[in-house]
This record gives C-alpha cells, sequence and structure tokens, in this order.
C-alpha cells in the first residue's frame, strides 16, 4: 500500500489532484481540454482539505490500478453517472461502463462517470478512459478493522448477503497509475457545483431549447412533417422544435448524413418553410458511416480496425476526422438552418438481437482502443459537435446517448430506449449527481393515463419532448386528455424564464437546475428521516426464502428517487400510472401548492392526491417563481415578454432573473444580466422589488406583475 | 497478425495443442491435472487436422491476447457451457464469466467454458483462468473479406442489427500468451467425445446417484428428516438420497462444516437411522469458512485478502488448505457415512440485494487473483472432494453451482437459482457441449401442472431431484398428482440399467448421456431443416418497430433447444406447464412412443398431443432399453435385479449393458463388465441374443425377458 504521503496538488478552490504511478496521458479530461470556470471557483472560496483522502491508498500491478478509500458504517455514496437503478451505491458493486441496455443492477449505463458524492461531503473523480469498477463497500477484506457480524442466515433474519465494509475499492484496469481529482463540500451540493464548474460550468441552452420538442416519425417526408407542422399550430400548442428521425437519411445504420433525394428533395427550402411555421429542426444521426457517404472515402483512413453495421467508427479525437465530418455537416445542415442534432447508438449494445458496436480489442489510429473509445465516444461527439455551432456564435441543444466525465458543459441531454417511469425519475435525480442533463422522454404509451402522468414528468426536465419516433403519435392522440397535454405544455412555456435562470445558475455557479433531494442544502438528514420514517414498515431483511426470485432476500431502498427539485423553489412529485396519491417528502419549513397555494408543513412526509390533470408542485416558503405568458415559442432575441411574478408564503425571497439574448455566445463576453426579484418578510409590511435593467445588456422582460399565493 | 506458420503439437489422436507468447502457468488444466482416456482416444482413432485451425491468428499486447479464427457464412457455434439463453452463438458476443445470476443473454453463467464447438466439425479450447470473451461473428472488420450488406434500417425490413462477420474473435485479458487446444470431428459429436476423453472421461456416477433424491427444508432437524423418510416409505415411493440444507450447520453463511448442536445432536446416529431406511445423505455446504468453525484459524493463512459474508475464502489450489478442510470433512461427514455434497455459492453475484463474492482484484497466497479464483472455485472444489472420496475407493455423486473447462470426469451436477423451464431444458441440451452434467431441479410451483411438467423433465436428468430447501415441499403435496408423481419415480428406478449404461459410456467413450439433438450424428442437416420448417412462419428480421422493448428488432431462434437424447435410443420431447402438444423434431428413420410403440416417421418433425400423464418419450426403430423393476433403491453392490429388455421396432439393434460393483472405483481396475444385449432384424427372423456374464466381474443382472414394441 501506498499511503499517507500521497502529494496532492491544488488546482482550484476546493479542487486538489493527485497523480499516482504513471497514468495514461490520453484521459476523458485531456481529450476535453474544458476550461474550469474559475470565476464561479473562486466566488465559492477555499475549503478545508477532506481528510478521508488523506487515507487513500493504491496498490499498481500489471494487470491494474488499485485505489482504496475508508468508508464510515453511516456514509453513503451517491452519483457515478445516469444510473437507473438505484440513488445510493453503498454496498454494490458498480460497473462503470457505457451500455446501451442498463436493464440490470449493476452500474452500467449510458453515461457511467466514475465520479462519486460522498455524505461525508466530497467527491472523488476517477479520470480515465477505462471501465472503473467501483466497490462500494460491497467486499471486505479480512484484515477489515470492522469485528464481522457473522449471522447464520437460516436463523437470523439479521442476515445480509453484504456484510458492512469499512472501505470504498476502485480498480482501474489495464492502467499502471492514475490522475484522480479531489472535490471538497462541506456538503453535497457543493461538492457537484465544484465539479460542475470543474468541467467549465453547467451548460446554458439556448430559450427556444427550453420549449417543448416533437421529433416524428422515421417514415416522414417534408409534405408530411409540414403537414404535421401546421397542425401543430392550427391547435395552438407550444412547440419550438420538430426532430427528424433516420429517415431524413439517404441511408441511416450506417449513416450517409446526406438529405434522402426522395423523402427531403430540397432541404433548404423545407427547413425555410418550417422556420416560417416557428419550428427550428433537430437531426438524429449515428456515427457509423455508410459506404455511400461522400465523406466516406476520406475518412476510412482515420476510422477504428471494426466497422459497426457496416459503417466506420471515426476516430474523432483526430482533428482530420472532425474536420471531414465538420464539413460535412456545415455544408449540409448548419449552412441552410438545422439547429441542432440527436446523437444517437454511441453507446453500444452486447443483448439479444442488438449485439452491435465496435469490440474493446478494436484499434483505432490514435492509439486509443475499442474500450477507450467506447467509454468517450459520446464526449467526442457532443464536443466536436458543440464546437462547430460554437464558432458560429450559435447557441444549440440537443440529445445524445452516451456521456461520461467532464460533460457538463455540454448543451446535450441524455435519453434512453428503456421506458420505465420510475427508472426515468430516478435517472432525472441521479443525472445531477454528475454533471449530466436526462429527459425521461415520452414515446407512445399503453393507456391514457401513462401518458399524461409521463408527459407531466418531461414538461418538468431539461428536455420536453414527445419522441414519436416508432410510432408516429401526436400530443393530441390519447383521447379526452387532450386539455391536460395543452395545460402542461403551455405550463412549460410559461416556467421558460424561471427555468431558464435556473440554466444560467448552472453555467455561472454550477448548481444543476434538476436536483435530487439530496442535494438540498441543510435538510437532508431531515428528509431522509422524514422518508425513512414512512417507509412502510417491512423488514429490510429476508423473513421468508422465495427460492425463484430473491434467494438472497431482497432489500427495502430509502432512497429518495422519485421527486427531484427544479430550480431554487420548486418541488416536483411525479404521478405514476396507477396512482391517484402518493407520499412526498417535504424538506424542512411551510411549502405551498404551486397551483392551489395551499399550505403544508415540511420537514416530514405527507400524503397528497392528485387527479390526472394535476402533477404535484410545490414552492418553498418565500419562493419566487416568475413566469411569462403562454406562448407557441419561445421568445427570440430581442423580443420583449411580459413577467408575472408569484411569491409563494410569509418569508422573504430573491430570484435572480437571467436575461441575454437566448441565442448567441455572447454572454461569454458580459453581454447578459441578472435581474433581483425580491419579496421582503411579510411581518414586516411584505414590499416587492424589481431591480431596473442594465443599460447596454439585452433585455428581454417588461411589465413585471406580482401575484401571491 | 501472427499467422500460417504456429506450431501445433500432437496431443493425441485428434487432439492438438498451440503455444502462442508466453502463457500463463497456472490455467484450469494444469490445476486439475486430469489424465486424459488414452485408451478411449486410441479406439477412436486419428482424424485430419482440421483446416480451420491453420488460419488461426494472434495478436499478443500489453492488455491482452487476441485470437482470430475464420468463420464461414453458414457456420454455426456451438457450446461455451452451462449457457441457458441460446445455443447456437453465431453473431454474439459472449463473456465467459462465472455468475450465478445469469438472466441475461450475454454469455455469463454458473459454468461457462472457453470451448467451442463448429458446426464446421472442431473444437477449440482456450486455457485459462481468465474471463475469455468470444465474439462468434459479431464483429466485422473494416478491411473483411465480405462485402458488407449495408440495408437502410428505416425501410430495409432485412436490416439485422448484427451484420454476418466472417471472422470469431477470442480475447483473453490480461495475458501475453495462451496455449489451446484443438479437437477433431469430423463431426460435433466427435469433438464432444474427445473433449471428454481429453478430460478424463465423462463421470460415472454410482447407482444410487442415479435414484431419486429429496432435499429437505433448511429448518429440519433429526427428527423431522427421520419423519419425512419415513414418511417416503410408507408411501412407497423410490429415493436413495436426502439432502441436508445449511440448516444441518452450526453456523451457515458463513459455514463452520459442523453439525449444529440443537437440530443434529448425534449425527453418527442420525446417519445409522437415515441408512437403515434407505437413504445416503448429501450435505449441502458453501466454501466460506466461519469464524466460529475449528478449522478457520488453522485456514486463515490459506485464505484470501478477501471474506464473503464473514468468512474466509481459502485457496483451494494450495495442498496445505485442502489437507485441512478434507481432515476435517474426512472425520465430521465421511466416516460416520456421508455419501456426499452439494457445494453451493461458489459462482459469486453482483446483483441487487446479493452482491457477494471476493472482488477479482482479491489476492491469493497461491498467486492467483480473484478473477482467475472465481473463474475456477468449483473446478477446485470438484477435484478435492472427488479425490477425498476416491482414495477410500468411495464413488460420490453431488451438486456444484459453479464449473468450467475441464469437469467431465467430476460426479458432479451443476444446478441454479434460476426457474425458467425451457432455459432449463435448454441448459440440459447446452450442458452436452461441454463436459458438464445439469439437473432442471424440481422446487415448489404454482401450479399442480407445473410440478407434473418440471417432475417429468428432471426425471430424464443427470440428478432427479426435489428441492425443498426453501418451501419444505413433498412429492405428495400437489393434489391429485400423487399418481403422475409415482409413474415417474418408478420410470427413473426402472431405467437405471439404461441410464447407468448411458454414464459408462460417457466415461469410458466420451459420450454425454444426455445430448442436444445438434449432436446426433448424421441427421443434423435433416433436424435442423425439419426444424426451420416448421417454425412459424414469422419474419427473422423487424417488421415493426417497438420502441420499448425491441428497438433493434427481435430475432427468432431456430435453435433446437427443448427436446433431447437420452442414451442411445430415447429422444425426450418435454411439455411445458400451459402445453398439451408441442412440436418435436424426428431425426430420419421410423421413432416409437415409448410407452405404446406407436410408430411416426422421422426426417420431420411431427406434433403430439399428451396429457399430464405424460412426457413424450420416443425410442428409434432398433433401440432396446434395458429395465429393471420399479424398486425403492437403487441395487446395492452384489445385489442382483432381473431385466426386462424391451425393443422397437423392426430394425436390428444392439446395447451395450454396463456393470459393476456401482459403488467403488474397482472398474478402474477392470472390475467391470458390458453385456451385449442385440436383435437381428425382423425380416431376417428376429433373434434375441443376450451375451454371458464374466466370471470374475461384479454381475447384477439376471432373468432377462425380452418385450417388443
Amino acid at each position: 500500500m501506498n499511503s499517507n504521503k500521497n502529494q496532492w496538488i491544488y488546482v482550484a478552490p476546493g479542487i486538489w489532484k493527485l497523480i499516482l504511478g504513471n497514468p495514461n496521458e490520453v484521459t476523458p479530461l485531456s481529450l476535453l481540454q474544458n476550461k474550469p470556470s474559475l470565476e464561479g471557483l473562486n466566488r465559492m472560496g477555499d475549503e478545508e482539505f477532506p481528510a478521508a483522502a488523506y487515507q487513500l491508498d493504491s496498490i499498481i500491478n500489471q494487470k491494474q490500478t488499485l485505489l482504496t478509500l475508508p468508508l464510515t458504517e453511516s456514509e453513503n455514496i451517491y452519483g457515478l453517472g445516469l444510473q437507473f437503478m438505484r440513488m445510493n451505491h453503498r454496498g454494490y458493486t458498480r460497473v462503470l461502463r457505457v451500455n446501451s441496455d442498463p436493464r440490470q443492477d449493476t452500474g452500467e449505463t449510458h453515461a457511467p462517470v466514475p465520479f462519486y458524492i460522498s455524505s461525508e461531503g466530497y467527491g472523488l473523480l476517477i479520470n480515465t478512459c477505462r471501465i472503473v469498477t467501483m466497490y462500494c463497500g460491497s467486499t471486505v477484506r479480512k484484515d477489515s478493522t470492522l469485528e464481522p457480524k457473522i449471522r447464520d442466515r437460516s436463523t437470523d433474519s439479521d442476515w445480509q448477503a453484504t456484510p458492512t465494509s469499512d472501505q470504498l475499492e476502485i480498480v482501474i484496469p489495464h492502467e499502471q497509475g492514475i490522475e484522480i481529482y479531489l472535490f471538497a463540500g462541506p456538503n453535497m451540493l457543493n461538492v457537484v457545483r465544484r465539479y460542475n464548474l470543474f468541467c467549465g460550468g453547467g451548460a446554458l441552452p439556448p430559450r427556444w431549447g427550453l420549449g417543448f420538442w416533437h421529433r416524428v416519425s422515421i417514415f416522414f417526408d417534408e409534405a408530411k412533417a409540414i403537414e404535421e407542422a401546421i397542425e401543430f399550430r392550427k391547435r395552438e400548442l407550444p412547440c419550438d422544435v420538430f426532430g427528424l428521425e433516420p429517415g431524413w437519411h439517404s441511408n441511416s445504420y450506417p449513416t450517409s448524413y446526406e438529405w434522402s433525394d426522395q423523402r427531403f428533395p430540397d432541404p433548404q427550402k423545407f427547413v425555410s418553410a418550417m422556420k416560417d411555421l416557428g419550428f427550428r429542426l433537430n437531426l438524429w444521426e449515428n456515427p457509423y458511416v455508410a459506404p455511400i457517404a461522400r465523406i466516406y472515402e476520406s475518412l476510412k483512413p482515420f476510422a477504428g480496425s471494426h466497422t459497426v453495421w457496416g459503417g466506420l467508427a471515426p476516430d474523432y479525437s483526430l482533428e482530420e476526422a472532425q474536420r471531414i465530418l465538420i464539413k460535412q455537416h456545415e455544408a449540409d445542415h448548419l449552412d441552410i438552418g438545422i439547429s441542432g442534432y440527436k446523437i444517437d447508438e454511441c453507446d453500444g449494445s452486447e443483448l439479444t438481437g442488438a449485439s452491435w458496436m465496435f469490440p474493446a480489442h478494436a484499434t483505432f489510429p490514435s492509439g486509443l482502443d475499442g474500450e477507450q473509445m467506447r467509454q468517450v465516444y459520446g464526449l467526442l461527439l457532443q464536443k466536436m459537435t458543440t464546437e462547430m455551432f460554437h464558432v458560429r456564435n450559435q447557441r444549440t441543444y440537443g440529445l445524445v446517448r452516451a456521456s461520461s466525465t467532464g460533460a457538463a458543459s455540454f448543451p446535450y441531454v441524455l435519453y434512453s430506449d428503456l421506458y420505465d417511469h420510475r427508472q426515468f425519475v430516478r435517472a432525472l435525480c441521479n443525472a445531477s449527481f454528475s454533471g449530466l442533463l436526462w429527459t425521461p422522454e415520452l414515446r407512445e404509451t399503453d393507456t391514457d393515463e401513462d401518458f399524461v402522468r409521463r408527459l407531466q414528468t418531461v414538461c418538468f426536465s431539461p428536455l420536453a419532448m414527445l419522441n414519436a419516433w416508432a410510432s408516429g403519435v401526436k400530443p393530441w392522440n390519447y383521447g379526452e386528455t387532450e386539455p391536460i397535454v395543452r395545460k402542461y405544455l403551455e405550463l412549460r412555456m410559461q416556467l421558460m424564464p424561471y427555468l431558464y435562470s435556473a440554466f444560467a445558475r448552472y453555467h455561472f455557479d454550477g448548481t444543476p437546475p434538476f436536483r435530487a433531494m439530496e442535494l438540498e442544502m441543510g435538510t437532508e438528514l431531515n428528509c431522509r428521516q422524514a422518508h425513512e420514517m414512512n417507509l412502510d414498515q417491512q423488514n429490510s431483511t429476508l423473513t421468508e426464502f422465495d427460492s425463484h426470485e430473491a434467494a438472497y432476500g431482497k432489500r427495502i431502498t430509502s432512497d429518495m428517487d422519485d421527486q427531484y427539485m427544479m430550480g431554487d423553489s420548486l418541488l416536483i412529485a411525479p404521478l405514476f400510472a396507477g396512482e391517484s396519491s402518493r407520499k412526498v417528502v417535504l424538506p424542512i419549513g411551510d411549502w405551498f401548492d404551486f397551483e392551489s397555494g395551499e399550505c403544508f408543513e415540511g420537514g416530514r412526509s405527507i400524503k397528497v392526491q392528485a387527479g390526472l390533470d394535476k402533477i404535484p408542485v410545490f414552492v418553498r416558503n418565500g419562493g419566487i417563481v416568475p413566469l411569462m405568458p403562454v406562448r407557441l415559442n419561445a421568445p427570440a432575441a430581442g423580443e420583449e415578454v411580459s413577467i408575472e411574478i408569484r411569491h409563494y408564503g410569509k418569508a422573504a425571497g430573491e430570484f435572480l432573473l437571467f436575461d441575454d439574448d437566448g441565442e448567441t455566445y455572447n454572454y461569454e463576453q458580459g453581454e447578459y444580466q441578472w435581474r433581483i426579484l425580491s419579496v421582503s418578510e411579510e411581518s414586516q409590511g411584505r414590499t416587492t422589488h424589481v431591480s431596473l435593467a442594465e443599460d447596454n445588456k439585452p433585455s428581454s422582460y417588461k411589465d413585471f406583475t406580482w401575484n401571491f399565493y
């Protein structure tokens, strides 16, 4: 063991780096070349070095680098990327491998991130392109300091399949050294904020990205897409973006990136027509280049040893490969007004009927192998396409199916072919630990109820979208539900000033716009206690053997993984099909129903009833929520909208309303402003205040009116 | 690529070895030290070197050893151990990792074996303790010789998620070299026979091992076990072995290997009482040694770095560790008459609620790491316990939950906590490719019908057992079904001379007693054609997108994985709950219903009806089946039983009836004989013949009577 004398290097306030052995020079951070947001980090200030990290031990051998860190008995481990199955990983082994079929609780996912946040108030990032395995207290050493609690499984109902461990073990395979980053708290939110700022600050989408999105059937041609766009307008349903699925290509799977002559004979005209109807266009693509693509031959020398669906897998760690793709994309897509991409299939699968991806032993011209490339493919594609828009001073917002370390600043939202609503909400919570955005996207459903419940969730997410690629489903296809559908599409639009400001905080302060309850500052313990008190009084260990399904007993999880925060003030508690009520954990303080203003006492869990037309949303005492009028589209650059400001409860409150042109990167040159909306405490005679707009800064808001709940 | 000039070394008739690079000296074969059955291999004779192996290429780097072999377009790949999900692995990536929760179609299983059998008529064994990944035509290289068939997934229903590949790639991680064994055919059965003989010949269980087994509840004590044994005898139900589950230990999970004072105060007396009732005893155990065990302290220096459930994981590659365990087992178990073991939990799991096993980075005193040890733990435990009985000249038969390369000669049968009847039958087929035995063991069921259908299957398997560990279920617990249950327990006993002879063929000739249809010599192609013709006319590729469950389309498999051969003449076609009829593929020639003698034309698939009291069993034309009378126990050494010989159809036939004492290893010194039962063709005047018993050889059979069907 190489312990104690580790040479931690100061990186920025509250961030340190450690280099052990001889790390691989190619890492996610070396590939991404993120520029940490030093301004934001300096604002956060210095913090004490987390003592646990002094106890980091390492063993390096030919096979791997092994790290060991201490765990206290009550310590919880969060993060590790876009996890669908679990929030607290304490006691579990997590294999952090990119995988498009994360159907088991193993840690594999579209976007694994070897960055954990400890409830002890620190975070650790393993900067590697390898598939890291984290044993989060799932292993016990013979020389453990904890006296083993030996129990007889046959007779003792407290027997545990995984005994309590005093250590977290981390294996980085194939490497003889590693670079590690340490993030101080003291609370978990600050760990996450430092990580996001270290990655360059969170993504700030264009305003239109926060409008409603609709993806049409793969079989659609120009005429059908325009017909459907007109139908949206006829019905006066908000929608900013149409997404085209594979069928727009002359060949998909593998992919040409060129328009289909048959279905889209005049793309320029089509894009203009859609623009006139108020729709931006987002193009589906995948990374595997078809032999019929014009760029195929020039990309071939820069592609990996193995093909996918017969297409090349280009090595986008090479500038030569990037240049070829970017040139083609600029000419065929960006120059005619395409707003962004959905980058599909960059994760890979080995499951039945769908085994596809270059293998881990594939080789790439840069020297990366298939294991490394698969772990970072989604990152490289995000970086390349983000920069392609950035040089035009144009913001994009899109979808991507794989991501990993250091992605916080990319304007891409993760999605999945999985379709479990509860898992989708859990992923929304978990994404917030790892600098990721996630959309619990809506597709077709078996019932009207399920459609509405999923729609409600997606309207309180980073990207509100109906994805009809396979089904051709439309928002008005579910019988009597259209008024409810309209209500949430409209509410999504109204909330744009609030949500856009939350994203600006993500960018400038690192605070995730959607957050797990565990990140609610100062209330973690109370929330957890309330939640645990309200768990059904099931035994957490086995009482009866089930030889078919749970031979080792089932654990009852106490994760708060079905509710989350949007921005500073809104607590979202989705309902799932089949439910008409649910339990909601309210942090300490008074909370108010978003619609009715009804008051609930927090610091406990409550049961709420909600008909199909309602998703329970609570506002904290003193919460301020700026709303704009219902519109079909996001405000364009230079356009002004009136603002209704709601204030809830009797406490004083303040809201930072962000403003810029909403479309360009001019904010990087200081072309933005924060408007302060504030209310003093009622007991001191409630007064409201809206700070004046700065001169010579973009200004989109006017006619502020206050409403009190 | 290091090709063409590979130096294949002749090992035995039809078997060659290749050493590439610097292989790890510790391999499954080096640990097991199997003695190939040269007698059997010489009887099979020489065979041409399989030409495909000349094209084996390899690349060795710091990370791994990579092998490449050619695939023809129609080539199928079988084997790879106890696979539940699939028979033909062509087009799939298989990760051959030991895992107790093989719930996905990835290749992981309790008993993966890096040995594949090609339909081109050869087999290849990768002799390594590492987790081999086999890309069985699931990867395509950029420089593939096959012209890629590029199709548009959106519009072309022939699009495939995994395009056809011309190569099989094999990755052995962490190794800079490898030892490979090549087995010639020319047909697949001979490949398998050579492999089994190379491993020392198949296991020959004691006769009593082929009787009926019953495992009692973990909560049972002496009195309850004896009470249940008496009930079996009262009801006159055949049963040879009672299995005790964890509760017999003073501590289980981890395990003491010592009798519980409370439940089993006088084990010697208990074993005697059970023996008097006609029951042998099999003891459940797991490998993890509890601190309260007498042997704990002496094993501690020989155990791995990590504990499991707080117990030691001893390094049984070390003789010191073996000696400690064996000495204790001999004194506490064997000396009082215990007949064998069920070695549980030697596979490991990372799934929810059940994460337990030493990690891959664990270290062991011998120098093996956790990855290697987990891959061979089941093998080491089988070897150690088999030898423990062998030195007493006493045969054992037991259960084990992990196995791998080279296990054919161990008298252990695999089982699982999975419980899918169709998967269980598929595993029975697949085990035959890899020198493994498998029991589709019966536990409690939701319905009477399911109980009977599973019972019928298990009675035509290597180990016929009801496992009541969790439920306490008894064979007479399913309402009106007791007469059917009795029928199959009795039939199991009657078939013992036939089945025991099939096992002797396994031992001496390498022919698996239970065989996949693909191993039926000379009929493979016809069977496959018949089977494929009869597949429902579903499209093998996607017709409609299902965005929830099958976004990449579903493949229809054409595996013959729901019927199998038992011995030379019996074709078993289990029914599954909910079915009253099924399709059966009959190889070329006439086939006869086992019970009624009804004749069916083969070379095609037929539909058979069968009520709950019947499992469809067919006998080939000329098939000879020796039966003994219904008995409650297998014949003891020296005991004689009368034999009914059934002959089916009109063709000539011959059966080799094996005989020895049925309990010891004296057969290794030639103390056995084969009796020839033969019938000449009816058209030439049917005559029957039973060869005379040899003098001075064990003889168990008398009073032969013939019956013709």
